[in-house]
Parts: structure tokens; C-alpha cells; sequence
């Protein structure tokens, strides 16, 4: 195997066999294939893309370069829920203990939070002591007792995955098409699951804006998990403006307590209870997404999810305080409220702009190794179509300076739109869904 | 300077500044940028290429990386030629001698051999004790007594150009007509010309295979030399056979030193007096390139371009014995002739072939830290277009065993075809010129 021949292959746009693309990836496993290498075979394949074998002995290599987890000893489907990322998006922290009170096993393995997007980790880790770190042992322990765990990906899963993630990083690679099927299909097929549904964000504030986009994601990671035998959904999500009213990580646990507890903003509830119906049909527990949707809806009203919510935290070494309206979670020393300078509809908020905004209040990162400050963010005090008079508050910023307040509250300015109608309708929040065969 | 940023930019298809491309080029230089993302953006300027702007940068930032020659004390116009590389390509090793006795100072940095294509270093090295490394002090010291002096590019002269140069080996990314544009012409500006005469392949045994992108190269490196004010003409020249009759060290400088002597193949003597002619022209030391080639067809003819070779020979330590018909070069200790299988006109030989078929002998090379064996090759007794009968010579093999000589003549009885007719017209010797302004 001569590197550089199988590069220039892949570069003037042949594909590449079984035995030869499986040759390099090892070969980069081996060290006998360069990271100088590597990066130059990932751009020629940003350009020419990868037909479906290659997909499948990438992914293959990818999830045999590490451990699979066991099956726990709880009963019931093994079931979860992967998002392509977006602003606010909490969805992950109400549906894994709202799944597993349906009687789903949620075997949750998240991310922590780069660029715009917000992590699952780093809100989760808002919660005093909560651990998202612990051995495989120790998360099939809680699957048992809990129903659903949640974690980082750990070093036995798909590591080749996480040396190729880092390289894409930092060579500008990471937004290839089967590239990124390639990173989530290898992690989620480690979880040996029955079911997956996948939340793909369309809109400016998602990795993909076009919906054709992320239709073509979607069928090719339907397509991946098809080819090996795994039930896959993808529901399209907007990603046009956020999620819910919050963005920043304490507050974003906050309101993932409110929707625990019926309450909470409409969409995110919306979205959680399609996603969890979803889960449902893919496992078999219901025969229709609406009925799935209904159960969900019902459970949560309930209680019965936040009750789970607790036991996982508790599972997890967190301490909340559900009595207390902060939860017992970290908040910013102040706040400052941003108001409309002028009356008229809410136009569009800016979904990136937030996204970006919480970076210089310190509530999130541009290098994987930066500290995060948990208790700052954004609150929306108005969504896309209120209308608003002169002086109505838009948004809350919570900071930990003056500065940042002022800081804060520019992005705000610039990321509310009020306008005197409505130029461009928000998207459904679900466009469209993408099932195997 | 976020590197990723700038080769998200290169891989979107947009220019990137001139401070933008110095700061990750200079990057590079002091360990910021790392060899994986130099590699992703050289992948995506594959694909994407420079605009002049940035070829120009890329150019200047190589440049100043090292040393330029200081300009030697000798008179006369400062004049060089370089070859983007061919079968059976000997030019340099006449040119030079051939331009110092015409009155030019020829400050030649030559390459070695990689793949199918040969190298001047390698041919000038099978003469026994010939030295193509020594100081810079001692080259212009040549260049003063001799006006000619052959050595191999330093590392004082464009450092970037050499450490891209490795990585693009390694990475697949050689063919990319900027990065070979800026790799060229960084090092021939750092020769200090008044002008220089570009001999630009075309055909299978070239680098480029088609006219027109023989003559894309040809005008990038006119344009570069014209932004920054050294006069370069560039010829187009057939590569669809190997030049002159021999393919191999050793023999390519027997064929040399009988081109010197106003003798053998002509084509090799009328490319060698075109390139002269353009040389002479683009030094002002003759009007017209008619008259150009006249003055150097008579040098030749007159034997002062033979004892100037023998000069420069002595000056770099090398010993000729041109009274011998082997000039005192290494030797093959076998030869294999091989003969026509049916009569016919040899419609075709593949220089490509030629230029592979050396590799096994051991007279080329696959990497660049292998040895090479001189005394082995092939030379030609039929040429494009004779008429053979059964059992007429075509070529011989010189090699180092019979197993080698049988491997040998494989190569050739593929490589020269014999038929009813030319199926397809040889390439004009020369196809075209390019010329500044």
C-alpha cells in the first residue's frame, strides 16, 4: 500500500476498494499513514465524496478500531437519540429520562459544546457534581437501575473516530457529508442499539442550512444503519432560530427541568415528545408516531420523567434542588434586559449570533481544552412572530461583568429582529422525516 | 491567524489576501501550522488553485525563505533553462556549455530523477568524480572561470519550496499547475537572471499530457517571471517519444558529449539550438531567433561548446576520456538487442515506458533516498516512423544481468510499437512558444 497512490485515487475521483481504504485507515491506526496524509486523503474527500461502500468499510474500521458496549441486563428496547447540533438545543436532557419512563433503555453517549452549538456535557455538568465521566462498568450499572445514562464518548469507542475528529478539526474537513455520517453512524452503532432516531437541524443556526442538505444526510445515515441491520429515523428539525427561550448551559438545564415538568416552552416540548414518540415506534413499544407522541405528551405531564430526571442525576453524583426556582444550579452575579427600541413583530432571531454571543460571556469555546462558565447565557423574553411595542423586554442577558453585560447585549441588538411584519416564515419545527426502506 | 479559517476559506473556493497567505505560510515555516493542515490546504488548492495574486505571494514568501545568488563577477548576461521534466531529456548537460560559449553565464540548478522522468544531477554523477554539492563560493567561482556551473538546489536557496516539495510527494498533491508554477519559478528567481527560457513537456511521457495544459503552465510561469521583471520564454516541446536516441545515465551523457561534437541524434541538436536561440534572444545578444539558433547550430559545429564542457567537467572534479568511445563513463557488463517481431513503421514509442523501464535495471528511482545505477539503460536504433523489416534492431538493453536484460526487453517490446502505418502523427518537435508581454 503506497499512500500517496490511494490518495491521488480518491483525489481524481475513483473510489476506492474494500481492502484498500480499510489498508489506509489501519495503516493511519498503525502510524505507517501520516496525519499530513490523512489530512490531505479527508480534503480530497470533502471534494469527491465517498459512494456507499467506502461509507460502510469507513464506518466498519471506525467502530472495530474500539470496543462495542454490552448489552445491560434491563429489559426492554435499547433506544437513543442523536442531534446533528444547534442553539439551545436541550431536547437530549429531557428525552433520555422521559424515554426511559416509557420503557426504553437509553444508553445516551453526548458531546460537549465547539463553535456555536451548545454540548450535552457541559450543560449537564452545570449540575453540581454531576459526573459525566465513569467506566463502562459503572454506566451499565446505571442503565440497570436508572433506564438511561449519559456520558462522553470514552476512549474504547470508535477511537479512530476521535483521531480522525481531531484532524478534521484543525484541517477544515469537518464538513463533509460522510465524513460526519460517518463520525456519529460508528459511535451510535458502538451503543448496540434496536432503534436510533436522529434529529437533523436544518436553518442557519444548524451545521447544514439548506434542507436538501440534510435530507442527504439523513438518507445516508438511514442508509448506514440500514446496511447494518439497525432501525434508523431522522427527523428534519428547524434550526432557524433557537430552541426553546434559553441558550447558555445552567439556564438551558433549567428550562429542561420546566418541560420535565409539563411546562416549559411549547417548541421544546413539541420537539421532545415527537422525537420520543418516534423512539417508541422504532422500538416497537407503539404502533403509531402519534400514539408515541401522546404517550410522551402524558408522560411528561405527569411527572413521571422528572422523577426519572432525578434518579439519573442523583445516579450521576449530581445534587438538584427542584424546590429552589435556580434548581441549585450556578447563576450569573447579574443580568441585563434588552428592550425593543421600536414596536412591531419580531421578525428573526438569529439563532448563530446567540450561538456565537455565549462564547465572550464565557458560556462556551473555540478549543476543545477552554473552561466554560456555567451559569451565563441568553433568555428570550419574546419568540419569532410577537409582537412587541417600543421598550417591551426582547431578551435577558446573564453575565458575569458589566462588560459582558454590554457585550451581551450588542449581540442581542443585532440578533432580535423586530421589523414591522414578518419577511420570511420561521420553518415547521418538524419539516420532514427520513425512514429506512 | 486561525489556520483552519483560512483553509475553510482556500477549500470554499475564495482568494485568500496576501496577509492572509503570508501568515500561514510563515506559519508553517516556524511549527504554527502543522504539516496535516499545510497538507488539507495544498489538497485544496488541488482543487481550487491561486488566483495571480496569491501565486505571486506564494512566489515571494518561497523566495525570501532563503538565500538569492549573488550575481557572479563575470560579464554577460545571466541566462537559464529549465524542463518540466521527459524520457531521454539531456538538454541541460549541452545547453549549458553551448549558452557560456555563446557568451551567456549559465547558473544551472538541476534536480535528480523521480519516477519515469531522469535527472541532470543523476546523468552529471555517472561521470566519474564529478561533484554536484559544493558552496556556494565555489559555484560562483566556477561560473566566473567556466561561465557555466551545474550543481543541485541548495538548502540555502527557497527552504519552503523544498519542505512543501516533500509533503506534496507525500500527500498527492504534485500536480497542481500553481504549486508547480510557484515551485519553479521560486527557485529560478533565486538565481538572479537577466532571462530565462522555460522547456515546457507535452505528451505522454510528460508531466502534462495535453497541449493545453502544457501551455496553462507555460503562461503562469511567464506571467510570475513577468510580475516580477525577469524576461522568461517558454517552448512547448514533444514528450509523445523520449528525445535522442538513449535512456539512462551514462549513456545520456555519451549522447551529450556527441551532441557537443556537433554530432548526434538531430533532434536532440535542434531542440538543444532552439532553447540556445531563445536563450540568446531573451539575453539581448542576438535580435532574432533564426539568428539565435544559426550562431548556436555553428557553435556546436565548431567544437567550442565540447571544450567548454570538458572545462566545466574539470572545474566540478569530474575526469572525461573523450578520445574513448565510452568517454570513460561506467558501463553495462551485458547488452540484449531486440528485434522486430514483423516488419512495419514503428508507429509509436512509449517514452513512459522507457522512462519506468530504467527504474528496475536500477538506473532510476522510486524515492528519492534510493541509489542509482549508471552505467544501465536503453538506447534506440529505429525511430518514430522508420521503416523496419523482421528481425531488424530496434533497441538495446544495457543492464547488469541477464535477469535484468530479459526484464528489460519486456519493457521494450511493449514500449516500441511496429504497425502497417503511423496511426498517429508524431508531435512536432516544437509545438509552440510562450513569450512575456
Amino acid at each position: 500500500m503506497i499512500p500517496q497512490q490511494l490518495i491521488a485515487r480518491k483525489r481524481d475521483g475513483h473510489a476506492l476498494s474494500r481492502l484498500e481504504l480499510e489498508a489506509l485507515l489501519k495503516g493511519y491506526l498503525q502510524g505507517d499513514v501520516g496525519d499530513d496524509q490523512m489530512a490531505a486523503f479527508l480534503m480530497a474527500v470533502y471534494f469527491r465524496g465517498l459512494d456507499d461502500s467506502e461509507l460502510e468499510t469507513l464506518v466498519e474500521v471506525m467502530l472495530r478500531s474500539g470496543d462495542v458496549l454490552d448489552r445491560s441486563d434491563a429489559p426492554g428496547p435499547r433506544v437513543d437519540k442523536h442531534s446533528t447540533g444547534g442553539v439551545g438545543d436541550k431536547v437530549s436532557i429531557v428525552l433520555a429520562p422521559l424515554a426511559a419512563e416509557m420503557g426504553m433503555i437509553v444508553p445516551m453517549m453526548s458531546g460537549r459544546s465547539l463553535g456555536h452549538t451548545g454540548g450535552t456535557l457541559d450543560k449537564l455538568e452545570s449540575i453540581p457534581g454531576f459526573r459525566t465521566r465513569m467506566s463502562l462498568g459503572r454506566f451499565n450499572g446505571i442503565l440497570d437501575s436508572v433506564g438511561c445514562a449519559m456520558i462522553g464518548q470514552t476512549d474504547e469507542i470508535a477511537p479512530l473516530d476521535r483521531r480522525l475528529y481531531a484532524l478534521r478539526d484543525v484541517t477544515a474537513t469537518v464538513p463533509s457529508l460522510p465524513l460526519i455520517t460517518a463520525s456519529i453512524m460508528s459511535k451510535k452503532l458502538a451503543e448496540s442499539l434496536d432503534g436510533l432516531v436522529l434529529d437533523v437541524k436544518v436553518g442557519s443556526g444548524a451545521f447544514l442550512s439548506r434542507t436538501e442538505d440534510a435530507r442527504r444526510l439523513a438518507r445516508a445515515m438511514v442508509g448506514v444503519g440500514r446496511a447494518r441491520g439497525l432501525a434508523v429515523t431522522a427527523v428534519l428539525s428547524a434550526m432557524d432560530r433557537p430552541l426553546g427561550r434559553s441558550v447558555g448551559n445552567a439556564l438551558e438545564v433549567r428550562e429542561s427541568v420546566a418541560c420535565l415538568a409539563g411546562k416549559g416552552p411549547d417548541d421544546l416540548r413539541d420537539l421532545v415528545c415527537e422525537l420520543a414518540g418516534e423512539m417508541a415506534v422504532s422500538s416497537g413499544l407503539v404502533l403509531t408516531l402519534a400514539e408515541g407522541r401522546r404517550r410522551a405528551a402524558d408522560v411528561l405531564a405527569g411527572g413521571g420523567a422528572l422523577e426519572r430526571f432525578r434518579r439519573l442525576v442523583r445516579a450521576q453524583g449530581g445534587t438538584l434542588r427542584l424546590s429552589r426556582d435556580d434548581c441549585g444550579l450556578p447563576v450569573a452575579p447579574m443580568t441585563k434586559v434588552v428592550t425593543a427600541n421600536r414596536g412591531g413583530v419580531v421578525a428573526g432571531i438569529d439563532p448563530r449570533a446567540f450561538g456565537y454571543g455565549v462564547i465572550p460571556l464565557g458560556g462556551g469555546r473555540t478549543r476543545q481544552d477552554q473552561d466554560i462558565d456555567p451559569g451565563v447565557g441568553f433568555e428570550l423574553c419574546a419568540r419569532v412572530g410577537d409582537r412587541v411595542s417600543r421598550g417591551d423586554p426582547l431578551a435577558i442577558v446573564h453575565g458575569a461583568s458589566p462588560d459582558d453585560l454590554f457585550v451581551g447585549a450588542r449581540v442581542l441588538e443585532d440578533a432580535v429582529k423586530v421589523a414591522d411584519r414578518l419577511t420570511v416564515d420561521p420553518l415547521p419545527l418538524v419539516l420532514e422525516r427520513v425512514v429506512s426502506g
